[in-house]
């Protein structure tokens, strides 16, 4: 019996990877879903990474949660990778699932292509509140390619605005990932055009964990919406020992 | 209920996808599978893209076919980039299945590997009829991996010359793909070798769609005798809004 | 019928693809699993990639065997290769499972990472036997990656040290393998990082082949424990005619 934290990515929150604790759940472990500090509704949105990551970390000490397999989504792989590097003796295991992985000094912008950092900050900008959306094309056709559409303005309708400081802000670490003692594994879901395939997610990024344990997954980078089940055992043959 | 015309590749006519077609009908779509001009019995071999490209304009046109979901294969997609580019309000979506992606003043040639264009060009040579032929070998091994040697034989006796001039004619286009008002998407066999993968259909030729949606299976270049059904599916996943 | 030599890679003797062999022969087919000299109980560590080439051809002498479909794994990829070179007229075709591919004067070093280089070195010197070991946590990580703990480790309690000097022998040919009159198949597990995907088996050892069919299954490395009759299966896909 295992304990799985599953940090979710931008625009999401904790709810909307329930359905995938559930099924881990299941098979017989303990999980969690927290929400970030700065997406949970309410939240200023003047928040950055620190702040971020400090609050998963209080998660962790509220709960009083050790031995942890830790998950994170996307932008939720800059959060625990900040977890690790602070508390690595409560971490059994880092599992990122289409994450960025970043070292010291970097930032999400540092390892997103051109186009979408000038599309977040143009967002960001009309906006004015400090947040970013993502436009319903994008998020049909490269984020979530693997449902039909009622599915995707579903799971669209569920995202919140994501504030743009923790996309920018550059990470503070005192190891980088493939030096952290922790183990590793990289989930890929193999049709994840959520950065593009010729600036991909794996190998260019999983790349950065030094020896890690690689589970692919046929899907879109919304598999938690598209095949809770699919995702649930990825996790979980990730986050064995 | 949509309506598909499905646009065959090089050596091939529209009777080839007809067992696609008919699954797409199945699940309550129209299908269509006109054959390009230069590959129908009797064509002239000395045919050329604008050609091709307006023999499919003209039957979309004879059938009165608007709002159409566009499949182009291999080279087929020359055909369907040159038929958006020039009546693009009657495209619904456009969807390259393991199929070239031109920009404005391409060819076939210009993304092929070195080797085939000097294959095909020797090989047309010594037949001096205009027309390039695959050998046998390479069809086998690299176009159509998955089946056995039989199914690979029978599919090889369908194949048709194939006129040259529409490899090495260079694509006249107001619009690139990626800036063209149309949806996109690609489906990638991922055991499709006809391109080598060191120098492959995706994201290599994919990426120049701009935004666009992945469906990808298993299978080889020749999925439409492989395996029909996966091919449908794989379509109408890539063809819904 | 045909028949298949299986040739397994290092650290390995033939006795682990016996459970693949039986289900080959299940399928039909004769299939042999001969263990490489320098990987047999009792042989000396001082045997270097002559040897071992020259016991593969020794065992298909031996056993009377022509029109062989000799199917290499790994270090495998280095005996076949030379076996094919040497005695073309006795094999149908060689299947080369996530398999180094070498050209004439190349080493198995030649095509690896530094990292691993290095530590083959360091760890050879340490041992002072002639031999290296996999370190486990890279064997469970990278390796075997789609199994649980209890099967990489009863898995890894069959491996046997292995003569480095195998690993730094340049190959000599007569003729690099995408020229050799030999049909050619290669077999590529997609989760296989056993060689790290930024550097992968696929296509960049692959396409060494020249013209050759390509299979791919989900797998790791070490398919032959993780799932024998799934390998059994893409082995008689890239096998056959």
């Amino acid at each position: 019996m295992s304990t799985y934290v599953l940090v979710h990515g931008a625009w999401h929150t904790g709810r909307e990877l329930e359905p995938v604790a559930e099924l881990v759940k299941a098979a017989g472990h303990k999980a969690f879903t927290p929400t970030i500090r700065g997406n949970r509704p309410g939240d200023p949105k003047t928040n950055g990474l620190d702040e971020a990551i400090q609050s998963i970390i209080d998660f962790l000490a509220a709960s009083n949660l050790k031995n942890v397999i830790l998950v994170g989504h996307s932008y939720g792989g800059m959060i625990i990778t900040g977890v690790a590097d602070r508390i690595p003796k409560h971490i059994r295991r880092l599992v990122y699932w289409n994450a960025f992985v970043p070292n010291d000094g970097e930032s999400v912008y540092d390892m997103l292509p051109e186009q979408y950092v000038e599309l977040f900050a143009a967002i960001a900008a009309e906006r004015g509140d400090g947040c970013v959306v993502l436009p319903f094309q994008i998020w049909r056709e490269a984020f979530i390619n693997d449902v039909d559409l009622d599915t995707a303005q579903r799971a669209y309708d569920m995202l919140n605005p994501h504030p743009i400081k923790t996309l920018s802000d550059k990470i503070s670490l005192k190891t980088n990932p493939a030096e952290i003692a922790v183990a590793k594994s990289y989930v890929n879901c193999t049709e994840d055009i959520s950065l593009p395939h010729h600036y991909p997610w794996h190998p260019r990024l999983s790349q950065k964990l030094g020896l890690f344990r690689l589970v692919q997954v046929s899907g879109s980078h919304e598999l938690c919406f598209s095949n809770p089940a699919r995702l649930a055992q990825a996790m979980m043959d990730a986050g064995r020992d």
